[in-house]
């Protein structure tokens, strides 16, 4: 606890994730006192046809 | 925002999904009073082995 | 299945609630080709120290 | 209702799958009191580059 | 990990949801080989007007 | 895009909230390339009740 899930559009390498886990555990460590062993973080990914915004497949766009 | 989530078995075409982004933001924003540009939808799709209701794993009805 | 869940601020009356249940069912099942009697609606009301955008909280704008 | 999702890492059978919907229905229905045959079980499969703990990716682990 | 969700109606007591995270551990681990120190259990409650099925919200049947 | 959600027991001030939003903003930003603009924040917090590990809840802890 916390628990972070960051949602992104697929297509990131290992090591931005590699980054992407350590900085969001940081940053909530710091901001919510929490220890760094409690911060789980998941990532999902989505595909471009999976997603939308005002009516737009993103694809589409 | 808002933000839809549509959570549904694998297999619907792209035209659908198309056409499911686009008549759901219609529906939220027609109905809960939100512009079109601010409401987003994520499609999840899931496989016949990951769902279940009534004890028993979709894969098998 | 479908599964629908809609994200938004709270603060919308139980009329809204209830025709955004009914209008995002029939979306749904006109879209994906599902009988309505097989969607799910859910409804998560956040609050506006709970959401932020480009680094602010709702709460601040 | 209840809808229960199950997120762990990917690689388990079919047959695990079919198992953990069975028990985790049952477990649910004896202990909330609510019919089997209103039970939804969802599962996710996350892979080792999309996890981590302590700000440390479990692939790295 | 797994980490599990149950999502159900609000008003069960505390006694309901302690025994709920005991089985339901127990549950996943027994069938998926995961020892019970790793599994995570979220309860999370909605209202009855927050949800529907079928197009009707739970809270007009 | 990205959408990133913090589960975590409810407790934290606003203060904190407002540095969490700002400060993963921020490290999601740097890690995975994506400007600040896009990218969103959800808070979701628990209960004690609501919350287990190894079997046990939380609040008994």
């Amino acid at each position: 606890m916390p628990y972070v899930t960051v949602k992104m559009l697929s297509g990131r390498t290992v090591e931005q994730k590699r980054a992407l886990i350590e900085k969001v555990t940081e940053a909530v460590s710091e901001t919510v006192n929490a220890p760094k062993e409690n911060i789980t973080v998941f990532i999902e990914e989505m595909e471009k046809t999976d997603y939308g915004q005002a009516g737009v497949m993103f694809a589409d766009k």
